[in-house]
Parts: C-alpha cells; structure tokens; sequence
C-alpha cells in the first residue's frame, strides 16, 4: 500500500515539537484552529475543516518527546483505517520531524493532493516552533484553485 | 517501490504548464536557476544545484499540453533509474499537475526529504504559472536547518 512522506527539521527541542503534536493548543496553532477532544493515549481528537470536512484521529501511542501515532477512525472514506505517524530526532539545537500517512489503499489523485497539503502543514508547524506562527486551517496555503 | 506523490492546480492554461515544465527558461525559474542540456525528446537536461549537487534527467516522453517523463541518469545514487512525471490536466481556466516520483528502492530519510523538497519546488512552479515568479534555487525555500 502507498504511503505519503515527508521530513521537516526545525529549530526547536523534541520536547517542544512533541506538545505541539499532543495539545489542543500546538495541533491549533499548525493543522486546524478547530481543534476538540481527548488528547491522551486511547483518546479521540476531533479535526475540523468547516465545509472541507473533519478527520478524527484516535491517539495509538504517544511516547514524551519521540513519537505519536494515530488512526483515522471518522472523516474521509478514503482516510479510513490509515494511520498517521510522527518520529522526533533532535540533534543539538535541531529537531527532525519525520512522518508517515501509511495505509493508503490506492494512489488516488485525493492522495496525491494529501501529500502536497501534508507538506505544506507540516512546513506550518516547522514555522510554528520557529516563530511561533504557523499557517493553520483557515489560513493554511492552498495547492488546488479553489479552498483545500 | 515507494513513489512520491503530489497534486497542485494552477490558474494556468496546460499549454503554459507544457512550457515550464520542457523549456530552459521554465525550468529555471521554478526548480533552479542553472538548468542547462538538450529539452528535446531524448535529450539529457542537467539540472544544478551549486554545492548540494546535480541531476541529470533524460527526456523519455514528452506529449504537448499533456505529459513529461524524464528519467534519471545521472545524480544522487538513490535517484538513480527512477522516473518523474508530470501529467497535466486542463479543466477550464485551471490546470492540474499531477506529480510522480516513481521507482524509489526504499522509504528511506531521504526519501522522505525529497517528497517535501518536491511539494514546494512544485507550489514554485504553480507560483511562476500565476504570478510570474517562481521559487528555484538558490532562492527555493529550506526544510531542513541548513541549505538542502
């Protein structure tokens, strides 16, 4: 099954990249400003994208400052059952985000569009821990000619 | 073997996209500035990169308003023998660029460097088709804490 790849590395610490993939304040600041749930391991978190759509992703594994893993359990159909996942590697002063949207079914134009809007969010959260602002849902930037 | 894959639109005809994407001065001004070779079918076009490096693309196919295949023959050693193609579809004033990286050997961290290396480089050329101005080298924009 295809997945989608990316790796950003930021000016920042581990610790400071994992918060901003486990609080509602850090997931708000880079992905979607909609941002509700359960944020612990086992819990949901709900993404909204006002008219685009919603993705709710439940918390698989989260390990302090290396890892966080979750599955799509509502949203897209073609999102369904996949999973997203983030590594940390932090060397001196940098922090390496590696991540995966692994269990795609097949190379759809959708996923292909996924992959580039991936990119771009994850360039918001590398911009978040650098700046402290990032680009999320509804500012985030648009890859298609219409919202996305 | 994993590809990389990506989506962008363009405000844009698919004959200007056609243009960018199999002329000197198109190419240089969305993926960098020291694009040198023959554009032909055919043809090696060498792509530079200062010290970071070069590739060296053979132009399999090339279908006007429609699609480009290059093949690497030259370059990093895990770009080696894999394909990119661009296939263009035009829908009205828009134009899709449906991107592939195919034939990786393996999902490695460098893999996963170019995939996000290759969303922006394509947001550059979709930047160049609406405004004019692209993002190539030495002016593309960084994902990584040094020059990459």
């Amino acid at each position: 099954m295809p997945d989608i790849l990316h790796r950003i590395e930021a000016k920042t610490s581990a610790a400071k990249a994992y918060d901003a993939l486990t609080t509602r304040d850090g997931l708000a600041r880079w992905w979607t400003t909609d941002t509700q749930g359960s944020f612990e391991l086992g819990g949901v978190i709900e993404f909204r994208f006002g008219s685009r759509g919603f993705i709710h992703m439940k918390v698989i594994e989260r390990e302090a400052g290396q890892r966080v893993l979750w599955q799509v359990v509502d949203g897209p159909s073609e999102w369904l059952g996949s999973r997203v996942r983030f590594d940390l590697e932090q060397d001196g002063e940098h922090t390496a985000v590696l991540f995966q949207h692994q269990g795609w079914k097949e190379a759809s134009r959708f996923m292909h569009h996924c992959s580039t809007k991936w990119a771009l969010f994850l360039m918001s959260l590398k911009s978040l821990l650098e700046t402290g602002h990032g680009a999320a849902y509804p500012n985030d930037v648009h890859v298609t000619c219409k919202a996305d």
